[in-house]
């Protein structure tokens, strides 16, 4: 039987993956030296096509490492001396303020309970801090924190280098990468890849800025090899082949259709579970609900109900950590047709 | 026109290689949960044969990075906290003492020209030595360092942690894994996978001893994750079932069978060399020439023969850095028959 993944991350495959990943191996691509002149048209072509899609300014820089773990601990080890504040509204931001405590250096953090959302205005970041973390989409709850208070953090502390996790909520989101100094997602979120690729975007300041502790991976050797359109490393040649491949189809298909669409399934979602006597969406306050990765309290359990989607062929995500048998998490990436969402609602 | 890469990494694909991406496909391997039974379930199976092909002891540990310099940083993280040792013979075992430098300990080294080799019998390693640091299979060079001479340093320092970097001599190399405590390779080289994909294995007395400097990917994390066969963060699934497909390919040879074609083919490329007016073996000491990546000395110039070689599909690597241009390097990995290595030395 087909299956329809509709997991987190890894997850379904964007439509063309499969397709590119065959047109990969006739040419080539998994042999190809990682100094030669066809890989560095690769990345490049990927890190064009990739500014464009997101509009990311030029002079902003793309680095390709392992994983958005690793891209926490460059950040971390790179923006940051002493201090680093976080906003803490589920497991993965949680994660970045331990990295950073286990980096030695001393961070603060505010909690958000994730289902009634907060006020970001209150927030007073101390003098100190060098470096904001926020976690723009946590996967792990389903909340998002809408762009703007983001960019009033920028306008209230311009001083300080903010970074925020785009893991699930790329190429979706809109977002002013002006804005921020680093930001970071993984290709088998948003963008359907198979996983083993961590895309980290930083600004030019943050770069200038750099700490570079740490060797292949600080931002100074990154930087050296990215001006030549390389790696440090043997990267992961064929996933950047494929990110730059389905970012092209992307860049096709419009950002603002994929988008429209994003809105448009979550909408059918959030509706569909509103109405729902059983099982409702955690995240209440409707500004700080996920588009991308949609969580729903699930009242009689949800080892029942993921093991009826799984007889039907369709993959969803349990709850995260003390959530596992609360909770589902139901991606809604561009990889996910409307009519895949329509025939998942209909067995709740 | 069908390619053949003899490049020393990436490289040809090992000639299942292709089959197993497409059964992957079929199977929706990239987009099974990393936290699932059927990731759980390849992780300990490409480990289990890992362990049968390379006879790595029970009580060793594998885990899984993005590249070998990753392993080069987290070896030197986690195995010493002040001073390592290096037997400098090439760039790659230049770069591990550069990265212990980069990361604050106070490395000593001993150059090796590796044309000639070297009398490990003299060496004498400091006190303070914590980690002992070789490279077994030069990339850059081809010297490779004789096992019983990694051997002599761990019955003459029973104490000290010894790494060895294996990258380009995996699975072809017979180590005594129980002689070393860290060892590390990449997909790319000798198992013919795609790139992205670091394997690091390390002794029960290295994770005991680790200083678990780092974030999630210090001993202490990938050994949790690794006890429960997973890693930290979501790793390349795709190319770590690829390792477990290959190896069991590798199994079902044997690695005597592969041990053995590849020395033959050794003997032929080098034999063709010696006698060989122009272009002679850059590493002239029999016991110190590798038998992976062999480095040629090209008298009138590497690039008009890769040109040459080039024109009927066949792709060699140049020399590296300062002798880019005056050697070749041709790498003689399970994946390459006798009769492409024959076809090869025909254009000479």
């Amino acid at each position: 039987m087909k299956k329809i993944f509709f997991t987190v991350g890894p997850s379904q495959l964007y439509p063309t993956v499969v397709g590119h990943i065959k047109k990969a191996l006739k040419k080539n691509i998994p042999s190809i030296s990682h100094r030669g002149d066809q890989f560095m048209k690769i990345y490049e072509e990927t890190c064009q096509s990739l500014k464009r899609l997101l509009a990311i300014p030029k002079n902003y820089h793309i680095f390709f490492l392992g994983s958005s773990l690793e891209s926490m601990e460059r950040i971390l080890q790179n923006c940051a001396d002493k201090h680093s504040f976080h906003f803490i509204d589920g497991a993965f931001s949680q994660k970045l303020y331990q990295f950073s405590e286990k980096l030695g250096l001393k961070p603060e953090k505010v909690e958000i309970i994730p289902e009634v959302g907060f006020d970001f205005a209150k927030v007073k970041i101390p003098k100190k801090t060098e470096l904001i973390c926020l976690t723009h989409n946590e996967t792990s709850s389903g909340m998002v924190i809408p762009v703007k208070e983001i960019y009033r953090l920028r306008k209230k502390y311009p001083k300080k280098l903010i970074a925020v996790d785009i893991v699930s909520s790329a190429p979706y989101l809109h977002l002013d990468f002006s804005k921020v100094d680093a930001a970071f997602f993984s290709g088998q979120k948003g963008f359907g890849l198979p996983a083993g690729l961590g895309v980290l975007i930083v600004s030019d300041r943050a770069v200038k800025k750099a700490k570079n502790v740490g060797t292949y991976h600080n931002f100074a050797s990154l930087l050296k090899y990215e001006l030549k359109n390389q790696s440090p490393e043997t990267p992961n040649v064929l996933t950047i082949y494929l990110l730059g491949e389905v970012t092209k189809d992307m860049l096709k298909k419009g950002i603002a259709k994929i988008r429209k669409e994003t809105e448009e399934k979550a909408k059918l979602i959030y509706d569909f579970f509103d109405k729902n006597k059983e099982n409702k969406p955690f995240i209440q306050e409707k500004r700080f609900r996920s588009s991308t990765t949609i969580v729903i309290n699930i009242k009689n359990g949800s080892k029942k109900v993921l093991k009826k989607l799984k007889t039907h062929g369709i993959v969803v995500g349990s709850g995260y950590g003390e959530n596992k048998e609360k909770q589902i998490r139901i991606a809604n990436f561009p990889s996910h047709s409307k009519q895949a969402v329509q025939k998942l609602l209909k067995f709740f």
